[in-house]
């Protein structure tokens, strides 16, 4: 049975644009929030002890995202985050967001590959971590 | 023939996260802007005449991105938009940023719906703005 | 004895530059959703109340900020807001985020205006959130 | 006889918030990006130099502004930038936003402070930088 990471977005004025509803790119800070949130939290490895200490990190090399529904300044949603696909050094997420009656905001797919900051090169995802990540892939 | 959208951006300190490159959700922000360029420049409907004037908006409803190299603040790119797709209500662009050796950084398709603001529903594309966008749609 | 609002800040990644601390524009983005949270938590006044139901907000006049200690990634703060001075129709408020030591990171000083949105003109504070507002003016 | 930094601005759709206005932390943004391309175009030393070459930034240590009347998207504004005054360590500079019609938006005085950035400590100006920012001094 795999886990689900999952964990409350709060839509803020500054996230909101002219039409009243969330402008985009911001959605896309929140989804990384998610997956900042998913590794500190329940990976035991947060961004600060990657980037400030093993000089790794996790950049997203590929996005797709569906906007389902419309989002408003004050709306609570739900956030939810599921492995896809685990690669050596990479690993396929799907997130999420859901309205407060459980209706589907928008759905996106990222591809984050494991990397040394510095060389900029890809490296394998650290064991420890990859386990751990594993817990939350779909069956 | 049909034609490109072209226009520069510049990468910024503001754009940029600890590890020195673009934070993706500020590319989001630029391929906007991109957008918002191509209405207000080639397409003679600014994002002020269609929010402001018209009631009227171009929100976009699914994009797909790949980040194919970093960028760092000082960068100098060329953004390229074509029509990929044109709908009754929808555009489905591409849009291309370019290093200044031509070098791919990222290709992103947007779909773009044209919809009433207040109502928050979709509706055809103006006409005169449809046969604008119809110039750049890649035959 | 006057109330102070405080809330947690978490520090993101998304909130850091290339020198590994929060750009400062970013900060302003955390100051706004201090009053954001004040207003909707304490004062029974949401933003979404405000700029959705009742055509008003609460827009920043005048601002001044010492940025007194880095902040990096991951850092936990907690911000305090006081207020200063209570106008007719505006409010003068102090926040203050500090470190888990205790540590003063900045101290910042807004002027905020009640407004009529459309009209773009200031209006006195709605009796009730003012006499909310009372209660966290430091005597 | 000092000179003036002038340099456009466009409001994009981007910065504006639901009331339709700049919200402000995005003229923060702005108000950086004016720092930037004053370094980069008119003090021969670009931010990219001083991070990723020099190992040095110029943070903000103190910022006091005043938003005096609103702007919409689609406003092209004029940006200036004097230097107030010239210390060994720091600079004060003062920007200011101009409308189409000479209208001011917003006046800002920043304290920048020349930093060593991994120390993070105050480091003299370089002096051919510290030159270069003295034909910008008011007199």
């Amino acid at each position: 049975m795999s886990l689900v990471f999952r964990t409350p977005i709060s839509i803020r004025f500054a996230h909101c644009d002219p039409a009243g509803i969330v402008f985009y790119p911001r959605y896309f800070e929140l989804i990384n929030g998610v997956v900042e949130d998913w590794c500190a939290q329940d990976l035991a490895m947060s961004f600060h002890e990657m980037h400030m200490v093993q000089g790794i990190g996790l950049p997203t090399v590929h996005i797709e995202t569906d906007f389902v529904k419309t989002s408003v300044m004050g709306d609570e949603l739900l956030a939810e985050l599921r492995v896809i696909k685990l690669g050596r050094a990479s690993a396929t997420v799907e997130i999420r967001m859901l309205g407060q009656d459980q209706d589907l905001r928008l759905t996106a797919r990222l591809v984050l590959v494991m990397a040394q900051v510095q060389e900029r090169k890809a490296i394998a995802l650290p064991s420890a971590l990859r386990e751990q990540m594993r817990k939350y892939l779909v069956s």
